[in-house]
């Protein structure tokens, strides 16, 4: 990882030294240019003797269609690695097409479990905005429009061969998108520190600092979004939140439960990430919380302070806690506030819990599913 | 890393699929044997088909002329990798002859700075005592017994290539060997934390809560060294207090002047690490805190709940519960407990302070540290 001012400037020399002449530049839509991250990147391509093909436009939520069309873009030419400079999205959607361009069916066959990863074309991560980690972890989210099924693929060989973040190219990123990213990384240490395991006690400690770190990070950002050293603690926060650190030697891996619910969201009415989180973790964690009370209670008290003697009460303090820190950065608390109709939730519960069900901290079927999501109504 | 029960007969496999077919065996002196470790490999180099040369009696304080004797044995076979079974001496060996046996030159002109490190042989890890950290980083610490000089050399291509932690290959680690282990390991947190920097506030948190880890866990291993649970998380704190976590990101890498002073009272006396740490560390603490009153305030407040409003005393206090913490391990805390004529401290300073001094925090010249040295008789 190169991380600092100006880091983005060194992607043309790293391509060269690593042998190749030849990219495809991803990225989103205008943001990438207004920030000046575009014009940086392509200098210094140029300046190392790369060519690019480009593709831009990837969208939140990404379409696997869009993962197609790099993929067909990338056959055409003579293109050796990818550059995928943005958010999740665009770094996200890289990882699908460097395993879809040497695969001989389908890049949508990885998400639906029919196929596995196998050889794939390395890709560099220039990350324009800090929040799913993805600059450094191996997960991949994608979404099929016609299906309305948002899912995530993860595999080792998914990792970017080197992810630059310069913080200072952050900083036009909208005051809302800090929050939504925040709540998603708050979210992710969340998700691995509940899953079952009181088993770890360093993994739990790193895990509670880096909520706490997140806690006061966050905020701070929405309100200094020019602040540089607030802005680098927060993109190494978040991209922490889910590397490895927090579950390593856990016996559990995470719940994704709760991103499963919210996916279903973002799929049927491209909701984004974060407020489909900020509607459904709160109620996803009482509504599982005597699957692990101790940890619930142990966070609570860690993370928030909370003084209560009994595990009970301090589990359902820290969750109201949680709630209301996602409310003070104006997130929703409540499916109705994005406009979701009541009687849509059977069918997102269907979607959010296919076969067997979903989450491992407790197994959630459609009809616990459709529980919570009465709950966020 | 492979990590858990029976991981120690993987040794084979895993050399074997990485292309190994003769390597050298390096290792210390009854213990691997009596452990069981010792069988437990060569059967899986023999079941694999891995030949393998032995050099063992690598000692505590491990000296460069057994770096020499291996480099030698290496040369004179056909050996193409290198298996380390053992602590933290054995494994720091291990570095120093990967990077000596492909140099023209003598090993020591690594640690002199005369060369730097080139190509490497790959070497493998079998950690039976869990202390330095040395199984999950690349830093080597290796003795002179001529000039009486014990000195690291850091360089990312000393990295194991694959290490094997099995916690129940360390039942047998003798219960004064786990304390003195797990003082190495807080200071070597300590180290990295108090250098110079508030600027990293996850990092901190990370630090402290791996403080707080290590300080149950070790007296608790001490306690109840065949307890399988608490090994495993004693045995992953310790690699996790030198591994790079808890100064990511930071602008200091950590103010070894401690570590260097003990060195000089090892490379003279044979003093074991862990008392020559346990008696310097306070004092050394003492001796610069004003240069990070900050860090060694929070410190004290966040891992042993001091709760003076005076960021003075509240360090003070800190190291004082340091200081008692060691004690109850049975540490010595005086030089003249562990034989150190009162005459030598001046010679002991000169070998500790070499050139322009030692430590980054504050920068020590010879009088600082005898300073350092009267305070702790």
């Amino acid at each position: 990882m190169f991380f600092g001012r100006g880091v983005n400037s060194r992607v043309g020399e790293e391509l060269a030294s690593d042998g190749f002449s030849s990219v495809l530049l991803l990225y989103g839509g205008a943001s990438v240019k207004a920030a000046g991250v575009y014009d940086e990147v392509v200098r210094s391509l140029a300046g190392h003797g790369v060519r690019f093909f480009e593709c831009g436009g990837v969208k939140p939520n990404p379409s696997v269609s869009k993962l197609r069309e790099a993929i067909g873009i990338i056959r055409s030419n003579e293109i050796e690695a990818i550059v995928a400079a943005g958010g999740g999205s665009v770094i996200d959607s890289a990882k699908g097409i460097s395993a879809g361009v040497r695969y001989d069916g389908d890049v949508w066959d990885f998400y639906s479990r029919k196929a596995q990863v196998g050889p794939v074309m390395p890709f560099y991560a220039v990350a324009t905005v800090s929040a799913t980690a993805s600059e450094m972890n191996c997960t991949s989210v994608v979404t099929d429009d016609e299906t309305e099924v948002k899912t995530g693929l993860t595999d080792f060989a998914l990792f970017p061969s080197k992810t630059f973040i310069d913080p200072s190219a952050q900083f036009s990123v909208p005051v809302k998108q800090i929050a939504d990213g925040g709540i998603d990384a708050v979210c992710h240490v969340m998700e691995t520190y509940f899953d079952g395991t009181p088993d770890v006690d360093l993994q739990m400690e790193y895990a509670e600092g880096l909520v706490r770190s997140l806690l006061e990070l966050i905020p701070k950002a929405a309100a200094n979004p020019r602040d540089y050293e607030i802005r680098a603690q927060y993109a190494w926060a978040a991209a922490c939140a889910l590397n490895g650190t927090t579950w390593a030697g856990h016996s559990g891996k995470g719940d994704f439960a709760s991103h499963a619910m919210g996916h279903a969201l973002s799929a049927k009415y491209d909701a984004v990430h974060g407020e489909t989180l900020s509607i459904v973790m709160p109620n996803w964690m009482r509504y599982v919380m005597h699957g692990n009370l101790y940890a619930f209670a142990r966070f609570a008290r860690r993370v928030f302070g909370v003084d209560s003697p009994s595990d009970e009460d301090a589990a359902r303090e820290g969750i109201e806690r949680v709630s209301e820190f996602f409310r003070s950065l104006g997130a929703p608390l409540r499916l109705r506030e994005i406009g979701v109709p009541e009687e849509d939730l059977e069918d997102l519960a269907r979607k959010a819990a296919p076969g067997s069900g979903v989450g491992s901290l407790k197994k959630l079927g459609v009809s616990d599913v459709l529980d919570i999501y009465k709950a966020s109504y």
